[in-house]
């Protein structure tokens, strides 16, 4: 099924973001489940927190509020054992301000590279409950950057299991056979057709 | 005045922080006005945001609804030229994590090391205005740790146009000479008195 009959057919979800990078992987995991994606460009309130998942929940009751639609969010982090789980949850701050460069040298001569990236997405219908969904990736930071694909701390991950590229070296649809986004995206779209 | 006298009079500011640091500060400065400070130990709502402004508006509105009391919160941050402003709003987190030593690797070899310490004080009453209070200090970021008073990145602080000290090498009243909280704690001093 296309996007384009999903909408026809009224199985839409809304994702509250202004990132389209995660827009794209959304639409792409979503789409094998005949779902189609609609983006909407709402600043949802973020708070300041350890946990993804509160954060998230905030973010797509705030959103939800404001457009008056069932909506879903999508919040991420990358966390760094050796760094006390920084950048954790502000790492889209920290990826603009330090960027790639910075964790690489916070890194330099650390020999524990392990990491995991997660995932949570909050689902919200202004008329049911919240719903949350996860995904963790675990893997290690690379010794430098490589790729140009996806976002992010992208060029310096590379997850277990997989073979040695990064996630910036794989297509959207490589990405989504290890990433937590896509696993967070499938739990979620599991959940969202059996109850549309 | 003594702090208690003026718990007497019934000059006294809710202070609402979860940084004892922040508030023997606090009580150091305003006690030159004749102002107590009580320290309301409550997790009032902070938002991820670029701007401290808007994060301490948002917490002390929260605070103030919360306790339903008229409060003040202080939000601060290190904000470090070569790194884009990094830590900035984030810094007590980026501080739990990677710490004065991930802030010194990352600027290991970096000439320029200008930054700025930020402040920012809002004053809630449930019924009255939200009013703001800004204070900030230039400074330069230190090659090695100095000092063991203070808190947080005071150890690689060296104010400008001050001795060679960081701020962890000085007293709370000489901090106090420099600091961006100490100014915005004088401001806010000012006009809280010209309303009580």
């Amino acid at each position: 099924m296309t996007p384009s009959s999903s909408i026809l057919k009224g199985r839409v979800a809304f994702f509250a973001t202004g990132n389209v990078h995660k827009f794209n992987e959304a639409r792409h995991v979503l789409a094998d489940f005949g779902i189609a994606v609609a983006l909407l460009r709402v600043k949802a309130l973020e708070i300041q927190s350890d946990s993804l998942k509160a954060i998230s929940e905030v973010s797509a009751l705030d959103a939800s509020k404001r457009c008056r639609l069932p909506v879903f969010v999508e919040d991420a982090g990358l966390f760094i054992k050796a760094l006390n789980g920084f950048p954790g949850p502000y790492s889209a701050y920290i990826f603009r301000t330090i960027g790639v460069r910075g964790i690489l040298k916070l890194m330099k001569g650390v020999k524990t590279r392990d990491a995991y990236f997660k995932s949570v997405i909050s689902f919200c219908d202004p008329e049911g409950p919240l719903e949350c969904f996860h995904g963790q990736v675990d893997g290690l930071i690379s010794c430098e950057r490589r790729g140009n694909q996806g976002f992010g701390f992208d060029p310096i991950f590379k997850p277990s299991g997989g073979p040695t590229e990064t996630f910036a070296e794989m297509s959207i649809a490589r990405k989504g056979e290890f990433s937590h986004r896509a696993q967070a995206l499938r739990k979620f779209a599991e959940w969202f057709k059996s109850v549309r």
